[in-house]
């Protein structure tokens, strides 16, 4: 169940960090580590990487490297947003034991084996960005003391790992045999095109207004991501989409 | 009640290690760090330890230096040593999440104000003797990874403050500070309204075929139920329904 989880750096500036983490998630017994657009070229050989790996260095060779954060969640089904600052709007927030609790029945509740979590870092200086943000399911932060919450991005993933080591590894001594299983999650790249698909909608309903577009995609997006869609409902909503679409070009043949 | 804990470092060989202990401990608001007979004189002072406690220097300078771990745990009450190895004829073992509901009870249950826990980690290299082990009250360890346990001191010592913070401190005073009140939530039969005006737009739009309804609405409903839809949600679900439904009028209106 371990290897269902992954731990995503976003544009970490310092390649020791990177080792460092590849050495906390080994601890742990995770192994998939992803670099996103790091500011170092090469990071995972970069030499502070390597030293700072210690024996992990399986780990740091076999981190996955993508240009986005959107290509990093494509198969993800449950994305937790390590982050400390509240958000407006953002995806709703626990700490770090409810998230791995979280993702604990996310994993085991799902039938189809598609399932996958993963837990977003920001970079080292200022964290996610709201648009980053936004692409996960859930926020979670780490109850640190208020006044000197100075936890560095390998010792964030070190707690995060540990969290979700104990929730995942306890789930299956307590896993009750034959469960139903559960509908097949979306991943990531599937409720985008049903974002894009449902902003096309709403245009075409004229609902949405593209030159004052107001927060309704990020509200709309909020709603879908907090409820964690199945393959089956991203299908039925998108059939909507056609639906809608279709009726408005009946429309604009009909003027033509 | 943070202030009745102490983290213990037996025989620290590297300097660096103490300003990191200090560091983990201060994240997590602790203060009172313990070194039993370092070996580099000094230590506390030392340029390593000095830059690795980042903003954590008044807890580096104010750790106390013993020369034996009697003398240490000599006001201490309930005392674990961490340890990743089995002991015969040691004391009673537990995990660090057990241990930290232990200092739990035995903190909040004290009648007398004089209840201190601490916890004790050996040396980087070998670890507690079983001497050492024999002054503690119980055995704790984290359930890292058998197969890559390398945790270093700090680290162990960031994930039992990390507990310990936790078990301390209630959910209430670890939830964080300043969070604005949730969106209000949409009440029943706001929900069956929305539901009602939605079946009605998809009927208008093509999609639903009231005499083979199939299971479309009650999938619908699953998927808004799950959401915990706020007001604000629903008023904007609404509109989009106002919106498809007027849409279909202008195709009739223009037929008829």
């Amino acid at each position: 169940m371990l290897s269902r989880v992954s731990f995503v750096m976003v544009e970490p500036s310092h390649p020791g960090n990177v080792g460092s983490a590849a050495r906390a998630l080994k601890t742990m017994g995770f192994a998939r580590l992803v670099l996103v657009n790091p500011r170092v070229p090469d990071a995972k050989n970069h030499p502070d990487a390597v030293a700072l790996a210690s024996g992990a260095t399986d780990v740091l060779a076999g981190a996955a490297v993508c240009e986005t954060l959107e290509e990093a969640l494509a198969p993800v089904t449950m994305a937790f947003a390590m982050t400390a600052r509240h958000r407006d709007l953002g995806p709703p927030a626990c700490d770090m034991r409810q998230a791995a609790q979280l993702a604990r029945e996310h994993l085991y509740s799902d039938g189809s084996g598609q399932a996958q979590a993963a837990v977003v870092l920001g970079t080292e200086r200022s964290g996610l960005t709201n648009g980053q943000v936004a692409l996960c399911h859930r926020l979670c932060h780490i109850p640190a003391n208020p006044e000197y919450s100075s936890l560095n991005v390998a010792q964030a993933l070190q707690l995060a790992a540990y969290e979700l080591r104990y929730a995942l590894l306890d789930a299956a001594a307590l896993a009750p045999a034959g469960r139903p299983a559960g509908p097949e999650p979306a991943p990531g790249a599937v409720v985008e095109a049903l974002l894009t698909h449902w902003e096309q909608a709403l245009v075409a309903v004229g609902y949405l207004d593209p030159r004052h577009p107001k927060k309704l995609m990020p509200r709309m997006r909020h709603l879908f991501s907090r409820a964690g869609l199945s393959r089956e409902e991203t299908d039925l909503l998108r059939g909507v989409c056609t639906a809608i679409i279709a009726q408005s070009r009946k429309i604009s043949d009909g003027r033509s």
